[in-house]
């Protein structure tokens, strides 16, 4: 008789046990919390500094940060005065749900209500890991190109938003909005789509609405409902 | 007895030859191979376009593009009337050596002077996985931020030349030049380093001077004495 393991299953499937506990903690505490995802240097930083700094007077936000090395993003956070960790990957491409845990484990639940994750710089890897939180969110920007939708398909499968960052440079690029747009509703019809700039402040007000019901909406259900991201 | 298998590096071994015998096939033909490694949207095909027009009087190009979905690279390099092989990577976030093997198979080497790899638009994977090349290329954008030395580090530690894509942004974002080469040289010292623009032509003439040089040192040596890329 032969038996087949596959450890990719297996490594996937005890990802996604801790993924649950993550789950279920953030449910109990009442924490919605939300991934953002990106190539490097898109502007997740920009834009959960941006997020926090409009909506700290509504709700009690902290963040989580993954990089290779450094605390540089964190520190930024956390200059804001709101807590902040960093978890440094040491070399991995992507955050797991231990990592996750290990981050959440240094937070106070109890006192929070919205959890921003900013996972690794790639456009590939993090969308294999579920973290436990309750939404993803992809962060394009308009000097990577419009082809991204394309060659990326994965990430933009398991985003139930796309932010299109840096809009103040269209001009400066020959970026093909129809482009981008069909690419990404082939893939993912009807997905929520902000065109913002982080640095102007363009398309912010529409962004920090859609936080705004995903909190109200994750308030109602009790954390119920959602599919593991 | 406690016998202690270490996966990684088995894999990693099993990778290294045939990487050793991609780089013995190419010396044996004469052709030196680079592999550009960037970020999503740094500006790899478009440094692969232009230098395909300014050198193929000189030398005798091919390019191999690696991506997870599409041939919308290897179409545009194609599309200039020299040999080009599209990998789709099926989802994985670098390519290998086999891939490059299956790349090479494609190609009739002994035509050849020069091969250009566009690898996965990726700054951490990558650099785990060699190819059998003989050069090493980092594009780094102005879009990206300067911080990307200090928070993708091992992608700068292995990279034999910088180039600085997209300066003709340099004044529409805050990018700190001294920063960004302080962490460059932090870790790989005297690097060279190419700040250009694919879309103005600024700096190319420097970046194109630099592959010819490859080139005459790859001749000169007969391939020999490369460390494995």
């Amino acid at each position: 008789m032969v038996r087949t393991v596959s450890l990719g299953e297996q490594i996937l499937g005890a990802n996604d046990e801790i993924a649950l506990a993550n789950r279920t903690a953030l449910n109990r505490a009442g924490v919605l919390a939300i991934n953002l995802m990106a190539s490097p240097g898109a502007g997740k930083t920009s834009l959960i500094l941006s997020t926090v700094a409009a909506l700290r007077a509504e709700y009690r936000i902290a963040g989580v940060d993954g990089d290779l090395a450094t605390s540089i993003d964190a520190d930024r956070v956390a200059a804001m005065g709101v807590p902040a960790v960093q978890i440094n990957t040491g070399g991995a491409c992507h955050l797991d749900a231990a990592m996750m845990r290990c981050a959440l484990e240094q937070l106070d639940l109890a006192v929070l209500d919205l959890l921003i994750v900013e996972n690794v710089g790639n456009l590939v890897c993090p969308s294999g890991f579920r973290l436990g939180v309750h939404r993803n969110v992809l962060i394009a920007s308009v000097p990577e190109g419009a082809d991204k939708p394309y060659k990326y398909p994965v990430m933009y499968l398991g985003a139930d938003a796309v932010v299109l960052n840096k809009v103040d440079v269209l001009d400066a690029f020959d970026f093909d909005m129809a482009y981008f747009r069909h690419g990404v509703e082939a893939l993912n019809p009807g997905l929520a789509f902000f065109p913002v700039s982080c640095k102007t402040g363009v398309g912010m007000e529409a962004w920090r609405d859609w936080v705004r019901q995903q909190v109200t909406a994750f308030r109602q259900a009790e954390g119920a409902g959602y599919e593991l991201r």
